[in-house]
């Protein structure tokens, strides 16, 4: 959904007959989701088509984005509107599920006292950086925070109290859907979306739809195997994509040793950052090798995909600029020239972060498929 | 569609009440594509349901098949059932668009002459081994034939010469669609085909669905980068999967040097398939060899997927046996354990080939989804 629109605008956006857009203006109003407005005369004649405003700040729902380095959570109104975040680093050495859903809980009590009395949240949408079963939104496998079979739904529904169903996916998953919802890919059919965080995930969308595969675990593009003599990853696989392109394998190449602590990371990143932007020619050779396997991954994905745009997210972002023309050789070098013709790589530009906008879109999408319904349920819960 | 079926079964199947299975069966039965026999008695009492029997021999489709060593035709009549099939060898070193369509028309037309003279024929669909843009039907590109930019579609209507639509599909593609419809895949939602041709290509089938990407080229599989520092690959790129898995890196596996003529090569196979069910450690090892690189390929697509099944077409089928031990070996390796628990891995079982009859359901699905309209079309045309 967006901003306010006239009834008109409404029956010309969905196709639907003025009197079928009325009816369920009159629903959504009745429910509380939108309201009318008059509107300013635009110089037409008639009277002015009311404005249908969306109730943003009267309807909510919660977004969660457990990462490696971080937790964030925010609150999303009808609409899209971000009407609240904020983000955690996380105390090194402790991704526990029991700390990790405590700050989720805290930073969420937080932000629902600040919303009007009056206010409804529906739902909980979660994007977390492992792998999620669908049908019980368990975490299965969660390698880069140590997590084995969690049931983070379960936990993060128990703490809230709210009475309301929590969603729990996969960050590469949700990353992909605010791309195409929301970013730099927004209105395409076919996108790759790689989800750059301490390891490399993804999410693709295919013919508008997400690919979940069988259980919900696909799109797990960071462990497909590019160079079967190279190093470990923590999946147990030699040579993953991963252990190529994660951020750990930057780092090492800007700074040629591994470093633990996070904070020091970002800051190694910053700076290195700084230092290519001026020019620095140790950091362009070190991000120039670091695209140059960025490329190999992607000209694969072209060729298995066909999409009309890959998206580079997370630590990814920031650097694709000093890393976009070794990318591009890659890319004629080993994508099929035909198949690559079409497509565009590009950064991820989502401030808020993908993965967290997506687990919003997902909560909404919940709602919208059935608003009344969404409202009887709170009643009831 | 599959064979006779009384009209309860049909309401059984199906989910729509009787009277509208009803009228259906009338306009089929009108149109001449079914008819309904009195059944014998099971028994039970009441006057049995008459027998709803599809009249496969009256109303047929063509499938071609265009692959680098063989060029393959058959008549498909509704239901599936296979009415005619002929498959020829390929001239070597001539594998021009002109004489593909020659032949294909040659063959066609010995078979049209078989058909009995009231039978109708459809549509056209033909499953060739290379990119295949899909709203024009033309190959892009097919580096294993020598092709580019071909209007397949175009040459072999002209040719055919019989007023009916000629559709062009990836020969990867329609093994995908073959295995789901009536092979080792049959109902899953799920599932990859590698296509063993002389390269190797694919099709992938996400929550029942084609995946065809932006224009037609997605799930060319067998140009995804493995070894980096590889062997070149006829695309261009260095290090595909193809390169270690087709059907050159097989050969030069079994008898250390490259072999041509591709009938020296069938029989190549072929003695060493035979070797090796004698236990011929030298062709065992061979095999375990190429299985290593087949199961790092496949692991790498069970992490991107999360697929229900991969299914191993072409020549990749009858050398399965002497390779899923090296194959589960690489699994176990190299695959996400909870991804991998779900996935099976399987030959193709289908022995007209699995292009030739995913053309066939290509070609069925276009008139069975209005074949009243299809009748219409055949009358105007």
């Amino acid at each position: 959904m967006v901003g306010p629109m006239s009834r008109s605008d409404v029956v010309r956006a969905i196709g639907l007959t003025r009197s079928s857009v009325g009816g369920l203006v009159g629903d959504l109003t009745q429910h509380g989701f939108v309201r009318e407005e008059r509107a300013e005369s635009d110089g037409s004649p008639g009277r002015p088509s009311p404005v249908v405003v969306p109730e943003s700040e009267m309807n909510t729902v919660l977004a969660v984005e457990v990462l490696v380095d971080t937790v964030s959570v925010a609150l999303i109104g009808l609409g899209g509107e971000v009407l609240d975040v904020s983000r955690r680093r996380r105390a090194v050495g402790d991704p526990s599920p029991q700390r990790t859903v405590g700050s989720v809980a805290d930073m969420a009590a937080k932000m629902i006292a600040r919303l009007d009395r009056r206010a409804r949240l529906f739902q909980v949408g979660c994007a977390v950086t492992g792998l999620v079963r669908h049908d019980d939104n368990r975490v299965i496998l969660a390698p880069n925070l140590g997590w084995a079979d969690v049931p983070f739904s379960e936990m993060l529904a128990e703490r809230l109290d709210l009475a309301v169903p929590v969603l729990v996916r996969n960050d590469g998953d949700m990353g992909a859907l605010a791309e195409v919802r929301r970013g730099v890919a927004k209105g395409l059919d076919n996108v790759v979306y790689v989800s750059g965080e301490v390891g490399i995930g993804g999410g693709v969308v295919i013919d508008g739809q997400l690919m979940t595969g069988r259980v919900g675990f696909g799109g797990e593009i960071g462990h497909t195997i590019v160079n079967p003599d190279g190093r470990s990853c923590l999946c147990g696989a030699i040579g993953c994509w991963e252990t190529e392109i994660g951020e750990d394998a930057l780092i090492r190449r800007l700074v040629g040793v591994e470093v633990v602590d996070h904070v020091d990371r970002s800051a190694v990143l910053e700076s290195a950052r700084a230092d290519a932007a001026a020019g620095d020619a140790a950091m362009l050779a070190a991000y120039a090798a670091h695209g140059r396997w960025v490329g190999l991954g992607l000209a694969s994905l072209i060729n298995v995909f066909n999409p009309d745009a890959i998206v580079l997210g997370g630590f990814l972002a920031p650097g694709f600029p000093f890393m976009s023309a070794a990318i591009n050789a890659e890319l004629d070098r080993r994508a099929l020239a035909t198949v690559r013709e079409g497509t565009v790589v590009r950064a991820s530009g989502l401030e808020a972060g993908a993965p967290l906008l997506g687990a919003g879109e997902l909560a909404w999408d919940g709602v919208l498929a059935d608003p009344v319904a969404a409202v009887e349920q709170r009643r009831t819960a």
